[in-house]
């Protein structure tokens, strides 16, 4: 996965073939997104902008590139996938690698108390590009996060409500939200004698059951990262534990977890949490996955992800995966301010370029397809030397705001303009030809029916916006 | 105005005041924009696209940074100001400069042959930032571009049309759009003996009019690219002239300018260009100026900028200059193809950083404030212990479609509570107290006027929608 030594993917073997030659394409894990795929994203860009819009939260944003040292420290085994900038002759920058990190800078640096912001925007990740899963190195986040020194749960559980509002709107079928607790994985591998300097890198193993098996998983723990394999079964038996309250309760009264005071604060959390999203009416897509870990360092208490789980979302090269994930992190801010003062944070991230994959699915799937324009009228000239006047038409009904196209072409054959309109699902065409130049008028078409209606010039506005209003 | 050493703007001069200790900040020529830049960016945003969708444009979104051999060439002088990636071992990459030149690459790759696109996104240049001038190393580019074979100055008719429009409509006092021909300038050096290699030079000082006076231009002509001083001064008699139709017809006819075909050809452009203009009801704003040279190398026919002229947008360090230019470039596409199989384009660039500033500027002089969020409803609690019926009523609302927020405090202050939906201008308040709960009703309160009433909770969406509906 981790793996940055030049790939098999298409865009490198091209680059491959052809020593020395210049070949045209974008770079490594990147793609262009052009006018078939542009409306899809725009859709779930409103979704989600407007589910944002519903909690309050206002927006931000911040360069693409941070002074390097932001980024250090941050992001653990996966610091090796960051982007880094040459040193022209100025600071040292780097891409950023999410949207958390410089959003916590962001406060630090304005000494902002509390703020609850949205910010959608791409990041940078040299990971091992899997296009075919829409996995690139270069993609959108869309961030949510909730800082301020709060009362427990209560941003948490918005989140979690949030995340269930997105997918539930994008409607694209069945999905969990797992939680987890940072607190309680620490508790649990305190009980299981991990030393203190392995939490992170036993949790960073734990963080890969979702996608490889636990044989695996327990073999990195042992060869790789030095764990007893006595702890590493204990905490096998463990991880592999989800369920609703009823675990929670049940792990509260586990024998080595009572005797952890990390473990059961994150279990009270869990049992607060679960309460205020059954008010929030989201709580019955919330699993508690104690197999949850999430990669990041920089988490400190509840962690989330959601998981689409209906049959439809198997891509060719297995499932989508996780769609949106996120966790509380009090610490982070704290590790930008000059005298540690630190603001508690929560929040989320979706899976963007994951749901417009889907998205896209669904749509070939029921045969739908979004236009690419907005055109309402086509003007189109019914013989030769109307282009003075086809231009005139345009001036006014962009002047009246009717978003209208015309031919480029001096003199454009009658059915390529007809054509035009049909194929680019264009509502209204206005047609003039000589005998209506000189009458003052012009033909109004409806694509769809072929109906033709003759109107005065000057009626020509209202007509339009009569026949666009009743559509 | 092109120095990259180390500068003495904010940024750096903090950053070398304590060596070696971590400075919190954004990498140089860069910012960040909180809850009240934004507002102001998303309505001139909003304006801008709906003035491309008012003209049928298509959206393609290209990746921020390119193979650099992608721009190698493109940029003539500046091509020192690009930002480069650090090789970490895979692709030589570099930030876009502009978003034209990745459109080209778009075009030639994907074999278009007609294409009318818009694309926002922000470019990177490593200029000498100019804060308080609202330029910055990293800034908001919004093309919009028209690539095909078509009929003269058809498609270059409708991008003045439309900098007419986006101007008109953002508001922000009078403005002009100069037009000039890079085959008039070519004619124009041939007819002044200026040797063919320097063309692209000569003009590079030229375009610096508008910022110097016509003695630091002849001086770089002639000390710095080695011209003739009485070319210069040939040069420097046509340069300064600028008018509308006349001077076309002047110049068709000048005993120099008759000589060259290019310069013919440019001009002839001109007429035909008017006369579109007329015919769309924008020729009032554009002016013919021989001084408008544009720096990028690939122009190659109708050239434009337009200028705010109002007086109010003379910024502290001189008028605001450039919001919008662009031109025509047959052959970049060109470029990029195996067998130079060439898509004539043309397009413009808003530069819309300084929109926002010239904008911003405006609404404080006017005292208008934008809201930062859409917050319709805040959930308020009168007394302690409702934080479960709180998130109920938020659950209840959100289903319904309306934004909401509450406190994230267990027992928020009722004060507190009715000053932050005041102060954020939020329309109505729901309030609810332990007898409410009992009776299963709520108090809907109207900010504005302090109006109460109250209602059954099933008849609660009704009513704030009633409520919302009226304002």
């Amino acid at each position: 996965n981790h793996n940055n030594n030049p790939s098999k993917s298409k865009g490198g073997e091209r680059g491959k073939d052809k020593p020395g030659k210049f070949v045209l394409k974008t770079a490594k894990g990147t793609r262009d997104y052009g006018p078939v795929e542009m409306p899809v994203r725009r859709q779930v860009f409103d979704v989600i902008h407007s589910v944002f819009h519903m909690h309050g939260a206002v927006e931000i944003e911040t360069p693409v590139f941070e002074l390097k040292e932001v980024l250090t420290g941050k992001y653990g085994e996966d610091s090796k996938l960051i982007y880094d900038l040459e040193d022209q002759g100025g600071e040292k920058l780097s891409l950023r690698y999410d949207l958390t990190v410089p959003f916590a800078r962001y406060v630090a640096m304005n000494k902002i108390t509390n703020i609850k912001r949205y910010h959608v925007a791409r990041v940078y990740r040299r990971d091992n590009p899997a296009m075919t899963r829409g996995r690139y190195r270069e993609f959108y986040q869309c961030d949510f996060d909730i800082a301020g020194q709060y009362d427990a749960m209560l941003p948490d559980a918005e989140c979690l409500q949030l995340v269930h509002q997105v997918l539930s709107r994008l409607d694209l079928g069945d999905f969990t939200i797992k939680i987890n607790h940072r607190k309680i994985l620490d508790g649990l591998f305190g009980v299981c004698g991990v030393p203190l300097e392995k939490f992170r890198p036993i949790c960073s193993a734990v963080d890969k059951l979702d996608k490889s098996p636990w044989e695996e998983v327990r073999k990195e723990m042992v060869d790789e990262k030095g764990l007893d394999g006595e702890m590493a079964d204990l905490i096998g038996e463990y991880v592999k534990l989800s369920g609703k309250e009823e675990l929670i309760e049940k792990l509260k009264n586990d024998e080595r977890l009572k005797n952890s005071k990390d473990a059961q604060a994150g279990l009270s959390d869990m049992t607060l949490l679960y309460q205020y999203c059954q008010n929030l009416g989201c709580e019955s897509k919330v699993v508690f996955d104690m197999g949850l870990a999430r990669g990041l360092d920089y988490y400190t208490g509840v962690i989330y992800e959601a998981v689409l789980t209906a049959g439809q979302n198997q891509g060719k090269d297995g499932p989508v995966g996780s769609v949106a994930g996120g966790g509380r992190y009090d610490n982070l801010v704290g590790m930008f301010d000059p005298k540690k003062k630190t603001v508690p944070c929560v929040g989320l991230s979706f899976g963007i370029e994951r749901l417009f994959t889907i998205q896209e699915q669904k749509q070939r799937a029921l045969g739908e397809k979004l236009r690419a324009t907005q055109t309402e009228v086509f003007v189109a000239a019914a013989c030769k030397g109307m282009v003075h006047e086809r231009l005139k038409i345009i001036g006014l009904l962009h002047e009246a705001g009717i978003k209208t196209e015309s031919s480029y072409k001096n003199n454009p054959k009658i059915l390529n303009q007809l054509q035009y309109a049909e194929d680019n699902q264009i509502p209204l065409v206005v047609l003039i030809g000589e005998s209506e130049v000189e009458a003052g008028v012009v033909k109004v078409r409806e694509v769809t029916t072929r109906d033709e209606t003759t109107v005065k010039r000057e009626d020509l506005v209202t007509t339009v916006k009569q026949k666009l209003g009743t559509k």
